[in-house]
């Protein structure tokens, strides 16, 4: 069975400067019409770097949560810019690290109202510049032992969708090769 | 360093069915002041059932991507209700399984412009009652072995974060066991 729900009209009732918000009307399977909510977003990109079996993480306060909480260093797609740059160019102003990247794999964050996708990266070689924090960006870095790491996603101290899958990821990884 | 944001004033630009979009201004650490653009969502909830060494998934059209992907059962909190009540309904829902849960973890799917946290659950037993969807629900359940699962993770067809997460999850709670 076809499951497509098709477009008949959008509309647009928000656009910011992180998100545009659209509501359309669909076409269900059975020819029914109901309307879509969703976040439209240009994209995340995210980097893990691990160093002498510690994993970098960015502590900072997310204002939707009201609390600072570990990251690995992230942000989001600037116009006409691929996840690659994205993800250099995000890793160096946040962390320092100019790194030489390799794909991992994409997160698709909450599929029932977000259009984004997490384009997560390893940082297979890097060196370290200098930290170049966006305007009102403020955070800490920090080398986290990895099995540290994961005994903060163990209990709950570690909750961030990109940072919890891209750690399994690695240490996925990491088995395989034993 | 405290990094704490605080909220000067508070904007509701848009509330609909499944979210709430905010603009709020605040107080940066130095003082300085900015917004932050947020979706205000009521929480998700979701089912890890595992039977026979095989994950119940569905598979459903997400109309924020144009496609039909993978996903363990999950849906929105309603008004009041708890993540626990909320998740025993939604599977009971989308798959016809009535199970006793425990609690695995919280995700957060994206920290920079959402408050959603998905609470997921795992079905420490489980009966089969009836599928009973809710109008304008359209997707088809499966079984499929979690070495299988483990593989869609691994090439990228199952991309969802909470469905990665709770996979790695699951499988790192096996591998503590042995």
């Amino acid at each position: 069975m076809n499951f497509e729900e098709k477009k008949l009209n959008s509309e647009t009732v928000y656009k910011g400067k992180i998100l545009t918000l659209n509501v359309d009307e669909v076409e269900l399977p059975d020819k029914s019409r109901s309307f879509r909510e969703y976040v439209r977003h240009s994209g995340g990109a995210a980097v893990l770097l691990v160093k002498d079996n510690c994993v970098l993480l960015v502590n900072q306060f997310r204002y939707a949560y009201g609390k600072e909480i570990y990251e690995i260093p992230a942000g989001k797609l600037n116009y006409g810019e691929n996840s690659e740059e994205a993800a250099v160019r995000e890793l160096e102003e946040e962390t320092g690290y100019r790194a030489k990247l390799i794909k991992m794999f994409d997160l698709y964050p909450s599929p029932g109202y977000t259009d984004e996708i997490i384009h997560i990266y390893f940082a297979e070689s890097f060196e370290f510049t200098v930290q170049k924090l966006d305007e009102g960006e403020f955070l800490n870095c920090e080398f986290i032992p990895l099995d540290k790491v994961l005994n903060m996603i163990e209990t709950g101290e570690i909750c961030d969708a990109k940072t919890v899958s891209a750690v399994y990821k690695f240490i996925s990884s990491l088995d395989k090769k034993k």
